[in-house]
């Protein structure tokens, strides 16, 4: 929702926790990576795992990005609910139900000329999309996931990625759109060297998978994959025609944590949780943000601006200690070490314009998806 | 809602990942703690932060529990909204919109009989507190607040409680109800020899307060705290009135690595995220149960009845291993590290009959206060 601009409420009056998008630098966020992508002729679709928001999918669309990625089945229905006409699931389904779902969408999307697209690794995947495809007549872009050093979903690189690519044009119903390449992990590599070296591993593998493929007769219309960590090296390598870093937009405190590459546009964070403190002793002060205000798999929070520490107090509770304690109701911002499961603890995030001290709150932006888990 | 008995879906109908509850465990579980309080003539509300509902609440109300705590202002409202009658706010408020609120609460509880209550800590919070209620005409019991090990809230035990309940009874909105008194930390001592000289250590502290505070000619009607790792010697002491386990209901994995005490009570696990394998390699398995599925502050969540080992595979997935590796589409059970944030994940819980290999779906549990942080 807007807020009228002659009855905007101050910041101070959000109250604690809540998660805030400072959105000002959210906006130069973007700004900067459509630059980025303009300049290097790459098509970007930034991952809506992050916002879980149709109103962000759609702000990134205007920017330049072609559509959106998410993780979820139910991701996927929330976008296109929102407005969203172009989304790629670049994750593994193969529940009989969920494969309905995504087949009566992709049916409904084709009809408004939009599309949703998926990721495969298995040929049993492979014939269960198709066969939910045909009960309803619909069809679907698929990229083949190799697995480039995330350990994860995929198959290797090279001959079996060519096994199920032919298994895809085995189907009318399923266009084989090219190859999901995706390393999670070189994301959070500390050192910028490493990082390169690391995507560096990846683009060989894949530049093989495509040889493997071409010389198999099989055309690879697309590679797709990246992150915020590593992009700029997809981005280089000639290879990849689709980005899809997401934490861009708001910047983690982990991602803040690693070497930046000179090579790499500078992001700001825009994502905060607004604490207030409720009880103070001689030694500490206790804040009202706890670890289900905030993920903390990626390390906790740091303070904004501050050279307080923040420690665990458990599911309510954040305990702060410096050589300046705060006071009994004083307010703080959080800058979550992991911005994605932040957002999906919230229901909405607070649009806050002009700054966090001075600013007012334009806008709730709705979380869509939040607990989208299917 | 319930669903009607001739046509119960059966467990196999649950799509993935969803939070299902054993029914049958948890009323097993609730009927052993029923039984302790009973045979030991000591009160008990157990802790909502865990289930976040009204209707177990009121389950548990109904099998004897005097009634629920609450560690936010949004969660109160929430158990209220659904029914409950007598809810305890066992943290600190001091933002002057949240007191507006639990002012409200408690005009419209009282004229139904029921009561808010909240703990304090500090002479400004009681202050606030005050003025809130008389801004409205209402009253409400509070408990101080004292630190016996926790490092969090509370002041220490001792003359510092007696100038706070000294300045609660200058308040005629308030009543001085006792003492707070919980030790988080001791729930998770492993040993159980450790958590028992932790809680007599707590208990010294307790009564050395109380013997202050009646030497003040304060009268101290309750002494509440507890957990489930912990509450037999709380429950033994003869000090503590009220017990506020919430845990028991469900069991993390993480409670069931503590070593058992032989006067405790067993409890059995009763909450279980169902995931499904979407990839298989010759190395591991993945399932599409992550940190957006449960949370993990606590630890990776156990694969039950199985040898298989889960790793994290960050948001979205799980990495099983193990010697025999699931088959694509095999569906596993999941007990989470900390059920309390787990909860939080989901809006509703999925209730089984009959067990999780044959059973039925026989209700679905709103999980009301989810995401109520404020």
């Amino acid at each position: 929702m807007s807020l009228a601009p002659n009855t905007l409420p101050g910041v101070d009056s959000i109250d604690t926790p809540a998660l805030v998008v400072d959105l000002d630098a959210m906006e130069r966020n973007i700004a900067t990576m459509a630059a980025f992508c303009r300049q290097h002729r790459i098509a970007w679709r930034p991952h809506a795992k992050l916002h879980k928001s149709a109103a962000l999918a759609q702000l990134l669309v205007q920017a330049g990005a072609v559509g959106a990625c998410v993780q979820k089945t139910a991701e996927a229905e929330a976008l296109v609910a929102g407005g969203v006409r172009d989304v790629y699931i670049s994750n593994e389904v193969v529940s009989l139900p969920k494969l309905e779902r995504i087949a009566r969408m992709a049916r409904s999307l084709q009809a408004q000329n939009g599309q949703v697209s998926i990721a495969v690794d298995s040929l049993e995947g492979i014939r269960r999309l198709a066969a939910a495809l045909n009960a309803v007549g619909a069809s679907m872009r698929v990229f083949v996931e190799i697995d480039v050093g995330q350990n994860r979903c995929g198959v290797q690189p090279g001959a079996p990625a060519v096994t199920l690519a032919q298994e895809v044009l085995r189907h009318p119903c399923l266009q084989f759109a090219g190859l999901q390449a995706y390393h999670g992990k070189a994301q959070h590599l500390r050192s910028a060297g490493a990082r390169r070296n690391a995507i560096a591993a990846v683009v060989a593998a894949v530049q093989h998978t495509r040889q493997l493929l071409e010389a198999a007769g099989i055309r690879v219309p697309l590679v797709t994959g990246a992150g915020t960590g590593s992009f700029i090296h997809e981005a280089f390598s000639g290879v990849y025609g689709e980005l899809q870093p997401g934490s861009f937009l708001f910047m983690d405190a982990d991602y803040a944590a690693n070497e930046r590459d000179p090579a790499a546009p500078v992001f700001e964070h825009a994502l905060f949780v607004k604490t207030q403190v409720i009880s103070v002793c001689a030694t500490h002060a206790v804040c009202d943000a706890g670890h289900k205000s905030h993920a903390i798999d990626s390390g906790l929070p740091r303070v904004w601006n501050s050279t307080l520490e923040y420690g665990n107090g458990g599911d309510e509770h954040g305990i702060l200690r410096g050589a300046t304690l705060p006071s009994l109701g004083d307010t703080l911002w959080l800058v979550p070490g992991h911005c994605d499961p932040t957002v999906n603890l919230y229901d909405h995030l607070v649009g806050v314009r002009g700054g966090l001290q001075h600013g007012v709150v334009e806008r709730h932006i709705r979380v869509d998806a939040r607990g989208a888990l299917t």
